[in-house]
């Protein structure tokens, strides 16, 4: 993220859960993104991430959608909320091949306790054009610190 | 696996795939079971591999129960073929936390095309006891290398 | 429902909920089996119920097994309670086709909000064997009435 | 439909396939838009389509939206060709209520043998307003006749 920025107290909740990601770092995970009910997450490639095709392994492309989605979803919770996700799917629609990937989730229904999202995954070619290569819908779940 | 044993084609040709799975490497992932139409993967607990609640990543439980679903799928696909995921669904039951995990994945359709897997994911806790955390239902498909 | 039976609260919960699914009616279902956290549901073959290939239309294999799933879940939950569906995917691994359909659901787990449920649905052959042509994996919420 | 159009080839197979779905026609279902990768398909509320509150009933609503991605995974196979759906996920976000429901399929991807689809499915409300109550993605498979 910038260093010079003006004060953010939305993307400084977010950032602050974000660096305590110890997968998402393993990953290269980088923010992108964040705005009330949208995060980008995106994710460089990487040999140790690779299934036997020498491609993007499934569980790495889901391990971006899914943060990128507890983000979004975190983005529209009460400040001291925290988010789980409940469940989600994903269509694999091509091979992750590209010099980048992105997540980019979307909130379509925040409720008090369950927040719908989708998440769109792309890569990005050697001709610098982004291309979607799967789709995530999940939910996720809102968790409230207990009060003494 | 064991250093000695009886010659097993099935077993061979699976541990040869997933020896090639570098992303199931970078999270210590072993092959536990291997038979026609279930795969049994065991993954030790790690801290790089958690979310900031310090339990297990979603994503990281995902990749082990896809990983499972996916050889148990090839387990019964004709031998030269490879496979794909191409899609799954998990719900996330309880916080991933224990001294291993395992994903126990059995195939529930075996198509020419197409196979529905399932998968439980387990944690097993100080007592020595395995739980489902987690279970998942996939769609995988066979891929046959191109003829000359 | 057998016409004699010992008084059960549960059954007698599910039944009065049951009894007012006018699209459960419409398709033909009938409760078949209520446990605590198991239901089973019976449609017959009709042929109003087919897509373009005389087959059960999976809309109707879904309704029946949400229908199941959402009962197994409420069986689990206070007196008073009410359940809705979350999110559910269902995986169609042969055509819908025989003299009984069936969907027998069990929870995976019942949390105080969100309930995991899972449901295998059956055709009956016409050599009265039953065989899985569906799987369904879904979160179904507990919904309390409003305290005055 | 309109009564005096310009022939339109797509329209026409998709409406002879659509005019042979019994489960569409005993649920109201009509087409409302059809273009190359899109299908729009509507349903009027009826009481015989309710669950116990009063609202669609979620089989229903999945129906619409499973309705509506077949058809317009359909439209981009080769003609004679037929489609079943594989697996698909829903997100029920609101209770199903409204004057009228549509769901609104679109294809994220078309491969030859696997087509990816995602649908809105919306409910109209007294102010004439559309809301997205919904979210479905599915995966569709592409039948060709056996040939002689």
């Amino acid at each position: 993220m910038v260093t010079l920025r003006t004060p953010d107290p939305l993307l400084d909740r977010i950032e602050a859960l974000f660096d305590r990601q110890n997968f998402a770092a393993l990953l290269g995970m980088r923010l992108s993104l964040v705005e009330a009910g949208r995060v980008v997450v995106e994710m460089p490639p990487d040999r140790r991430l690779t299934q036997q095709h020498g491609v993007l392994h499934a569980g790495a492309t889901t391990t971006l959608a899914d943060t990128a989605a507890g983000f979004a979803a975190l983005t529209l919770m009460p400040e001291g909320a925290d988010v789980m996700s409940v469940e989600f799917k994903i269509n694999l629609m091509a091979p992750g091949r590209g010099n980048l990937f992105r997540a980019d989730a979307r909130v379509l229904r925040a409720g008090r306790t369950i927040t719908t999202v989708e998440a769109r995954v792309q890569a990005r070619g050697d001709d610098g054009q982004w291309a979607d290569y799967a789709t995530f819908l999940g939910t996720m779940i809102c968790l409230m610190p207990k009060t003494a």
